[in-house]
């Protein structure tokens, strides 16, 4: 049973291990390291994403520069966070439920479709039209709230 | 006097919003807002930059690709969060030392030199080099140092 648990640990590491070829834990010194990263990670790819969301509902004045530009960071930061969810950072200063160290390969697909949706968004927000960029927005936060309402607490 | 203040802590904000084109106040719904977000993109930086260093430092293996994808995202942080040290975010949740309101030009200087020394680092990265990428983290780290000192608090 130790053996099947650590197995799947280290399986779920790895999955979720996509940002760099470095063993994920060797990253971080402590486990409240990993968090605080994750954290950080959502935190500048939520603010970007928030930006151009904003440009999208009407909230904020279109500008395509600044909608260009904060797509182009919520693109780099969607593959980051990851890596940062190893065994041990599910207690702590997180949001994270335990679930996502069980359903790790639902997670991943989860974050592969979230990612691809800002993909799009990148791409839509450097033609600087409009409608494709709100069209992506719906898409993309989308893909942000499947797995905040079935992984992030309250 | 109140003008006075008030033209001064205008201009800080212009002069530390280099990262977009909209007003830097419109980007942020309320100051604790632009703190958490200027922190956790302290914090990617931080901890990607940190990645690069403990390369140069030996404290970690040397992988080129890490290194190079780590100094590409530290670089993509370097711009973006002095456009949220904004008026009425030196109280709160901040480490931030009073004084960044007032000498404003100086720390627009600190924050330009560990930009310039960033970019030095992450084409150093791209060679692959580790004696270049050991020089140029020293400076790097030497600039955030310089800031820190001065307009962090411990």
């Amino acid at each position: 049973m130790r053996q099947v648990l650590r197995t799947t640990m280290t399986l779920a590491a790895a999955v979720l291990a996509v940002a760099t070829a470095l063993p994920a834990a060797a990253q971080f010194a402590k486990p409240e390291d990993a968090i605080k990263y994750r954290k950080a990670v959502f935190t500048v790819m939520g603010t970007h994403f928030g930006r151009v969301a904003a440009m999208a509902n009407g909230r904020a004045p279109f500008d395509a520069k600044v909608a260009a530009d904060s797509a182009e960071i919520a693109t780099a930061m969607s593959t980051l966070p990851y890596v940062a969810f190893l065994p041990g950072t599910d207690k702590g200063e997180t949001r994270a439920k335990p679930e996502i160290w069980t359903d790790f390969d639902k997670v991943k697909l989860l974050a592969e479709k979230m990612q691809a949706e800002m993909v799009k968004l990148n791409a839509a927000a450097k033609t600087g039209n409009i409608d494709s960029i709100k069209a992506a927005v719906g898409e993309t936060g989308k893909a942000c709230k499947a797995c905040h309402d079935d992984y992030r607490k309250e």
